[in-house]
């Protein structure tokens, strides 16, 4: 088979808030080969992506990310590490071309899903798929006493907070949403905080919100610096006690995440299938992870397709059982799929057995937020919005 | 003052070739603000780098890079590094902001140094700026006759080759191309030699080009592996003897500097004013390099404007003595400053003294490179080209 269409599809809700809700908009990927059709997400800002597709090459080293995929002949994985690596090669000078990939990978994952009739985690080499436990993952509120009433309300034995105003503020304003969170989640439920990268590399920073932490049991501490701040995370860590660190979401190569694993002393490595070059090395991340001792996990913030295939790459590693699951997602993020992935039995997440990644496209619901788009360079048009109904 | 004005141009050869010379198109960057006039220019896909300038915002973490410039105030460089500290939290998630970033930090330094009528390396902390020993950079000929020949050609005390076959065959061609270099070289000239991360982290195949970077004295090897693989790079640098490794060009924030510094035991830090982020992180580099015994040189591969913007991060360390110099432009790079920088007595390259990067912007020259692009999303145009002569 030869890969004859990539199509990218953005996708946004009428109106955007400048909140740290990832769900908001979407960049759609459909890939067909043969009689196939696979789909994928990037976790990614959708026109600069789109962008990184269809833009002309530069030079040998920048080429678009369309260069290195259309036409490729997709038979097996190995066609698709070997696709990605194309892409890594080719458009080496455009920082753009992980993201896009990302969703591309993720497609062609699909994609050969659907021919053999298998679930993607097989394809990936796992005998079995483990339910994993999920956590809520949602915003802090703008209060304490909000922060208190969304962990009151969260039906999840685990429940992350994020974003918002933590961080920002002083030590004692971190301390009374972390206090609100533990009361209304109850003495039993875990709790996880994720800082957003807002200390930037500020350890003494951080070290100040670490008591509130610590005597409220959080069991991690997520993105207290940026991505690339493996010195600062390498000083916290054993400052932190039982709270263990958590990162990685930021990677978009498998370098950066084997770096938070080899020098910044973190317990969980959390990676975006959407971003770091797809499932293909979310899943030689979790082996690298795993390998180390170091906790795998999702980061999902969108669809339940991107939710899906997130979970794919570490299906099969028993011992890494908690799960990102998006609780406040926008109607796009729900409108992508027609069928959903719901905690069952004991509260837990099975992932699915069902062809690719298990989740059935849901075109029709899509069309009210599919944005229009056209780039021209030099007269020609290098993309038009396509049709979700082709 | 404030920001009133960022225009990005896209500037192209009117044939792109598929080799390795970044000189064929470049994203030009004219900030406004009071009555001055600031240029840089960004080592970037140009269209994705648009994109990203210009991009709906995706959530609060993922805006486009427009929105943390625009009407921002300027009065001096801690508020260039505010500018860029903001475009990094705002715009965490958008990956090429960096790029688009870069060249619009070049652009307000030199704004900064038109209205202080000083340059660049002085704003930088500078009190005297040093004459560098230029390197000239060129592409391995196609056979080792054609490299022979360019080496025999060049007037410079130092010549780097990298690119087109260079280690992409056996190790007895690359072993032939660099016995080449050497010969057209003579004894006396410095050799570099750059594979263009072509080995991606296979240390053993790069071992097997060392007999012959050593026997031909080459002083360094430039990228025999990917930005990110520190591993590789910490494991080859010891069996390569008086060869010293370089890298850098890749980085596209300070942290990925850092870790080479720290990680990868490097003797060369090549940083790229147009990638990193800018003057201001390139300056960060230096410093950081500098204390830790790591030479830092310039990477620069396209207009005197980039390279003049190149020099000012270490223009004041003197024992880093060595630039890179493009000797193989294409007419559009020197077409984009009417001025340019050329060695001078005893073959070095002085740094200039003229407010600014001291280069004036060949505006009318620059009239037949300028490609004609439009962004329309959701029926609004988010892009035109703009003017060069407004």
């Amino acid at each position: 088979m030869r890969i004859e269409s990539v199509d990218l599809f953005y996708l946004s809700m009428p109106e955007v808030l400048d909140i740290g809700d990832g769900s908001q908009d979407a960049l759609l990927v459909r890939v067909r080969a043969g009689q196939w059709t696979g789909w994928g997400e990037c976790e990614a800002a959708p026109l600069a992506s789109i962008a990184s597709f269809v833009c002309p090459m530069s030079h040998s080293a920048c080429k678009p990310v369309a260069a290195s995929v259309i036409g490729q002949t997709i038979h097996s994985p190995a066609d698709i590490k070997r696709i990605g690596d194309l892409v890594r090669a080719e458009s080496l000078d455009l920082l753009q071309a992980a993201h896009t990939l990302s969703g591309i990978d993720m497609a062609l994952w699909d994609l050969l899903g659907q021919r053999e009739g298998t679930p993607v985690w097989r394809l990936l080499g796992y005998r079995r798929a483990f339910p994993k436990t999920p956590y809520a993952s949602m915003l802090f509120g703008d209060t304490p006493a909000e922060t208190f009433a969304k962990a009151r309300a969260t039906a999840f034995r685990a429940a992350k907070f994020g974003w918002g105003p933590i961080g920002k503020g002083t030590p004692a304003q971190d301390a009374a949403h972390i206090h609100a969170a533990r009361e209304g989640l109850g003495p039993e439920k875990h709790l996880l905080v994720d800082i957003g990268t807002v200390w930037e590399e500020d350890v003494e920073r951080a070290a100040l919100t670490l008591p509130a932490l610590q005597e409220c049991g959080a069991v991690w501490l997520e993105e207290p610096f940026v991505s690339g701040a493996l010195a600062a995370y390498a000083a916290l860590a054993p400052r932190a006690g039982a709270v263990k660190l958590a990162a990685g979401e930021g990677s978009h190569n498998i370098y950066m995440a084997r770096q938070l694993v080899d020098h910044a002393a973190i317990g969980f490595l959390q990676i975006d299938a959407g971003r770091i070059g797809g499932v293909t090395v979310a899943k030689e991340a979790a082996d690298y992870a795993s390998a180390r001792g170091v906790t795998y996990v999702n980061h999902t913030f969108t669809s339940h397709l991107a939710l899906s295939a997130s979970l794919a790459p570490y299906a099969g590693l028993e011992r890494d059982e908690i799960c990102e699951y998006p609780v406040e997602p926008k109607a796009l993020a729900l409108a992508i799929t027609s069928n959903h992935l719901t905690p069952g039995d004991g509260g837990l997440l099975r992932v699915s057995d069902a062809p690719g990644y298990g989740m059935t496209i849901n075109t029709q619901a899509l069309a009210p937020y599919l944005v229009d788009c056209e780039i021209r360079v030099g007269g020609r048009a290098l993309y038009t919005t396509p049709s979700l109904l082709d």
